[in-house]
């Protein structure tokens, strides 16, 4: 496909204590992404000359100023906001100079995005505890991008591992919480955001397994009443507006069966129920994806990885699979 | 070892709908088995016969009527309790009169483990369904063993696979009632029996990690504080009196560090916690054990397999496995 019509990919560097900066450089030097994307690269120059040291490459870039307007190419622009001498970083420490570098970096990304002069963003892993002591108030990835990109309606988190999506319908709230938070209307609306993310993102009619709460998906009613009262009729009620959703199933054995491609995703009630499977499936490979926006947002599902950050032994597989599902669904838009 | 310490194991028939007869055919078969323990096999001929058929197996069997007294040794026993024709089982259907076998061929099993005449119990798969048409006060097979055989202590189920335990503090409750039952005392409690049970199985001093029950385990008090409030303090008393535990841990990375060997066990909060991870890692091999009664009771953590009995295509691995672990523990009482 001729250079122009490839998407425009903003990258912004992560936390610059751990894995980020190395990833960042890694990804960059892939000739598999930059065939599938244009790439701005957001953060500091020397940041991410510490990153191309540790990874042991190196990538001809075009380096801009903050501000400066873009012609993004063959070759990767690398703006350099100038904020953060590696001098000053102590490995594998959260930070507040770090957390303010990973924000700055986003911003900048989601910025970009929001005035169309990128497609999608991604990033390197963020430190949450290095995110809250730049900003107190900082919650998660999705509040932080709907307050500067603005939402187009309800944002959720997807988790990606090859072809199979998990999409949940609750998130970082105590589990005590949970049960108030099922109610009909938020899970419809989850069930929603996944199969129209996921059209987006190239699925035709996405089969999606609902996974019910309650051991053995309540038992008939016996070990709780919440697939029967309220999440069955969710699922009903979506067959008949034309999404291909299955359920309740008991969530001990519905990821085996999607696993073996009885379905393309599976909506979790809960952060673990989804979590536990996911990452057992493919701790390396899995990608995030922030739905709801008016482009894709992409990051590994990993994180920061303090204990190996350094070493140049980080695997680049889920920042690589973060960029190409971030190029083919903004391709599609 | 000499025939007359093998540990006598009574293994009983399970669902006769499901690969049960398949499944308990097969394992006797096994020369293994065999070499690890002397076995009396609790049924109906017929039935067994049938499995005998599906399973492509025959093994020479001293048969005995219900009441005789049995002297085992190097040949198998099987108790013919002659109360039901296979002709009027119907494949794949949960029906009473397969609960009713089933119930029965455990209880037979149990009580001679409780008369000291086995020392160990083992069953190929039960259907709930089918137990509950047999007994309407039928729960799990824990409250039916303590009826039976009695109890030592407090009874828990314990999840086994390869070398990896897991345990649970709450299992088939919903899951809104959870919060109030992770008390101090019960988690204590389930630690201990983690504990204790694994020595009993050969582990000098078991690893066990605790998880979290909120996502992130809390992230510090920011999504529950059950880890701050209850669970960490129980970790903390239990490494005073001597138990090798850790934690809490993010419930969606711990069973990755344990898979990896840092840990012998996972004690998990709830059900589904566990489930979703065991059987992810491994399905078909998994055994499940009753733990806190006088004696071993161990049977496949899968179960009846409706929609592929009859075909003599059911894997043995899980029962074997089964038998192998009762005989271990067995030998070592």
């Amino acid at each position: 496909m001729p250079s122009k019509t490839k998407p425009v990919i903003a990258l912004a560097m992560g936390d610059p204590a751990g894995i980020s900066p190395e990833l960042t450089a890694k990804v960059v030097a892939l000739p598999e992404v930059r065939e599938a994307a244009r790439l701005v690269v957001i953060g500091d120059r020397r940041v991410y000359a510490e990153g191309e040291k540790i990874a042991g490459v190196t990538t001809a870039m075009d380096v801009v100023q903050a501000g400066e307007s873009l012609q993004p190419g063959e070759t990767p622009i690398f703006v350099d906001l100038r904020h953060l001498d590696p001098a000053t970083v102590k490995r594998a420490v959260a930070a507040e100079t770090g957390g303010r570098f990973a924000l700055a970096n986003y911003k900048y990304a989601l910025e970009l995005a929001r005035d169309g002069k990128a497609d999608a963003v991604s990033f390197t892993p963020f430190n949450k505890r290095a995110m809250r002591l730049a900003r107190s108030e900082y919650d998660d990835e999705i509040a932080f991008s709907a307050e500067v990109a603005g939402l187009v309606g309800p944002a959720s988190e997807f988790n990606v591992l090859d072809r199979l999506w998990n999409a949940r319908v609750t998130s970082h709230i105590p589990m005590a919480a949970v049960p108030a938070a099922l109610t009909f209307d938020r899970i419809e609306r989850a069930l929603r955001l996944t199969d129209a993310c996921m059209r987006a993102a190239g699925f035709e009619r996405p089969r999606i397994a609902v996974a019910g709460y309650n051991p053995h998906a309540g038992d008939s009613g016996n070990f709780g009443r919440e697939e029967i009262d309220v999440i069955e009729p969710v699922v009903v009620a979506a067959g008949k507006n034309g999404i291909a959703a299955e359920g309740p199933f008991p969530a001990d054995t519905v990821f085996l069966r999607a696993k073996s491609g009885a379905f393309d995703a599976v909506l979790t009630m809960y952060h673990d129920q989804g979590q536990i499977a996911m990452k057992l499936m493919g701790f390396d490979r899995g990608v995030t994806l922030l739905g709801g926006f008016k482009f894709p947002i992409c990051t590994p599902a990993h994180g920061t990885a303090y204990d190996i950050a350094g070493q140049g032994v980080a695997s680049v597989g889920a920042t690589w699979a973060a960029l190409l599902l971030a190029a083919e669904m903004a391709a599609r838009r």
